[in-house]
């Protein structure tokens, strides 16, 4: 199925809940020290896509659609729902700002990182400080699944950087190893979104794989169109410059296949010359040629289409449906 | 009253206890990938001074003893105080890689610190994975006193951090400013350490707001005294670079007692020099002929003497003795 739904369009069953997390994020990071304040109003002027919070939020209407006592716990849960919701936006926050000064990364939603604007130490700081404040609400508001979800996530998450970290310009790395590390570093957030939500109103074990699954397999879908549009986006509309991955020497996908190809001697060349600002161009024309960003493309098709077979788990919604046309939007997306 | 205790004959009453704790801490940092292991034993090859569990220990010794039912408690609590304090250690660990990352450091317990061995963007990332490992355990052995504590504290270092950075190269920092900013940061962990053993035990709030405030008073001194010894130590038993503070623009209590003084212009001549040589020395010379640095051991002789008034709450005890000896011990210290 083809879609040309907008993410708004994709929202709506949650549209009313994702307009309360705004003040909810700014709520959740008070703090008298100004530095601080000025640091949360500048990231949080460029919005994200609220991916997290929007998964978070239907995986939970997925949950209380199954339960017919849904109205009695109505109340507690929707207020635990929302506060959730907003801390997987901060946490998120928080590793993409460890992220950009561990990939020294210049721009973010298309305006100067923060480790550009305040420098890496102070970057180092903030991101601890929304780390910490996002563990507190979930502290707070989360359950005796949830928690430990959490720090399993953030475990994992650490992991799959650590790994990446270690794999830079190893023009051996196997397509495995890669898909491991983008399980780890991006989809296990996506998918500990979705099961949090679902959590919340107690879901089923068996469901709550299937969920999981699906944010697992959406996640890695996620994950490899975005190293696709480091290579072939528009910058304005992708918000970071393009090429940033082989500026730093990670090699996501693409180039993985490229190396493993017939291509590849002419590949490890390009990778190993010096910066010159005709590499990257140079390194387009091959991959096109090649045909590696159309294999990782139909990977990612591949993916969504595992993540649409577990939805199959739950019974017609307005919820499953919008999960479906997100896996759907994730593979037309340019930003 | 004079003392020339060691560390290990101050820790007696606890010492059984901390020789279980580098065994634990290898526990809860247990991971299949094989750099954060590695980076792991180089981390803890180099056993630091164990202050905060010693404190956490001997925080809990004190409120154990004051209960009747301590023994039908025992196992449990006991296993939870020996995680707690494996975490304190862990949780210190990781901000001081995050710290060495913000100042830059080069040294640390006389060897590399992991910024300069592994880089800043490795050390960014094993901060945050025993940050987690600490509070995963914290979430699991702590009650609903210790877990929001443990947020709070963590807040409040962070805050500390952020407001030390905006003060760099600032010749006119306040004094009060500036113990504030070492309440926030040292103080307030330590302090942490003391009302989480307490808390394991149930002591009573009159009693735990008393230790508190030995720990913040303490935590003051510690820090004063630290920060001396950034002049005045000798780097073999110090384990770092002395002048560290200075290179880096953070003015400590000498130098803020020296730029209020009629060496102020002096002093500023010297602070805004280009990073000669020569001084450090010279700096050293004025702070000595000033007066500065014996201002400054005043001031924590000062926070000691509050300190141990606090103690006068509780009971003579081994625990209660250990706390005045270590009180003592922090004005003589010199590592």
């Amino acid at each position: 199925m083809k879609t040309t739904l907008t993410l708004e369009d994709i929202y709506t069953p949650v549209r009313e809940a994702l307009r309360r997390i705004p003040a909810l994020i700014q709520e959740t990071l008070q703090t008298p020290n100004k530095q601080i304040r000025e640091i949360v109003d500048y990231f949080f002027s460029k919005n994200g896509k609220f991916l997290r919070p929007a998964l978070l939020l239907l995986g939970a209407g997925l949950a209380r659609s199954l339960r017919e006592d849904a109205a009695v716990l109505s109340e507690k849960n929707e207020t635990n729902e929302l506060h959730l919701a907003s801390a997987t936006e901060i946490f998120h926050a928080a590793t993409l700002i460890h992220d950009d000064i561990i990939d020294s990364a210049r721009l973010r939603r298309g305006i100067p990182t923060l480790n550009v604007k305040w420098g890496p130490q102070t970057a180092v700081l903030v991101g601890d400080f929304f780390h910490d404040r996002a563990m507190g609400e979930i502290f707070h508001y989360g359950n005796e699944k949830i928690i430990p979800l959490f720090l399993r996530t953030a475990g994992e998450i650490c992991d799959g950087e650590v790994h990446e970290l270690n794999e830079k310009n190893n023009v051996d790395l196997q397509e495995s190893a890669h898909l491991e590390i983008i399980r780890k570093k991006t989809a296990s957030l996506l998918a500990c979104s979705l099961e949090t939500g679902a959590c919340v109103w107690g879901l089923d074990d068996k469901r709550l794989a299937a969920l999981r699954n699906f944010g697992i397999f959406f996640g890695m879908a996620f994950q490899i169109i975005d190293d696709c549009l480091d290579f072939t986006g528009e910058e304005r509309e992708f918000g970071k410059f393009l090429g940033g991955d082989l500026e730093e020497g990670v090699y996501t996908l693409p180039v993985i296949r490229l190396l493993g190809s017939a291509d590849r001697l002419k590949a490890v060349e390009l990778l190993r010359d010096s910066k010159g600002s005709k590499r990257f161009g140079m390194l387009l024309e091959l991959l096109r040629k090649n045909g590696a960003l159309e294999y990782a493309r139909e990977k990612a098709r591949m993916f969504i289409e595992k993540a649409r077979l577990e939805l199959q788990n739950f019974p017609d919604s307005i919820y499953r449906a919008s999960l479906e046309q997100l896996a759907d939007y994730v593979l037309e997306r340019h930003r």
